[in-house]
């Protein structure tokens, strides 16, 4: 049994889905394990992970919008004082989550035929993100 | 240290809770491990997981009906080709998740005496759906 | 390649968040174990986890304001044999999460600078919540 780490970093240009599931496949397949457990984790409050649809584009823009609509940058919110797109930003990311662990069997990560790994960014300014990997297994 | 791994497959009739908590329980047995860890991974975008109360029935109904109401089947969505139940069925999952893991303690996972494992049927016609388990311990 | 595990026990005053990221810090640095993850886990059905800013106040308190708009205590719910908070405390459970994994790299788990690891108690009067730790690496 044995452990890797690996640190991404991802530059975000404004809201939306950020697609790393090509790096994230590639990574766990030069670890060469057969059997395994692959862990990513988010360091961050105002931006989240989510697995969703890798097909249609629609279904990542009407994603955005609903979470938009669903924590609007209008509401009565007391800590403003980051910006109005930072208070939804927080309540998008408990919405979600920012751990994700996903078996590996057969030296690939189980992931379904649609399902795509993403990184969610809830603010409207340029960020960088830092994504931390974790795998265990033989 | 050692791992196991084993798919599932749940046969869903419609949106809806469907408990597997005594199938995750019998096969961790199985696996003979003291301590370790169960992941417990859905393949799929329009049904989650959830680990909710498995006592009053009314509970999941009213989950069930909650979050028809959180994102209703007639929102402003651009994705509408998979049917008016395929977007809402999107967002359900993107608010819960697909992926949980619970420690294993003395042989068992130690789900409180009121927690249930559920699979989250978003969608109305009948799925067939995959669910992953990964096991490391000993 | 070892393991480790605690139960946490943290009593509650009512709705909030309940900050435990020194405990689950202290605890792991114990093991000592310089690469692995930490699984921490909630066994309630009316009590979550959520990992959030632990630097302005007012963002906790937007949070736990926002839940209780998005889910409140006068919805259509058949489920109320146990108090008006009880149907709400499920949904916010439900849309939060019980689990959260964290990959520990040179020691120490990798929460980033603005992270905390929180209880996010959703019932109103006085509760005893047990939280279990997992910790498998070396």
């Amino acid at each position: 049994m044995k452990q890797s780490v690996h640190q991404l970093e991802i530059s975000t240009r404004g809201q939306g889905l950020y697609e790393f599931t090509a790096t994230a496949n590639a990574w766990v397949e030069e670890q060469k394990m057969h059997t395994g457990l692959l862990t990513v984790f988010c360091r961050h409050t105002s931006a989240s992970l989510l697995i969703q649809e890798n097909a249609d584009p629609a279904v990542r823009s009407d994603i955005q919008a609903y979470f938009g609509r669903l924590a609007p940058e209008d509401g009565p919110y007391d800590h403003d004082s980051e910006g109005q797109d930072d208070m939804p930003a927080h309540l998008k990311t408990a919405l979600t989550q920012v751990q994700l662990s996903i078996p590996v069997v057969n030296g690939r990560i189980v992931l379904g035929t649609w399902q795509g790994i993403y990184l969610f960014e809830h603010r409207v300014r340029p960020h960088r993100r830092e994504i931390q990997f974790h795998l265990i297994g033989d």
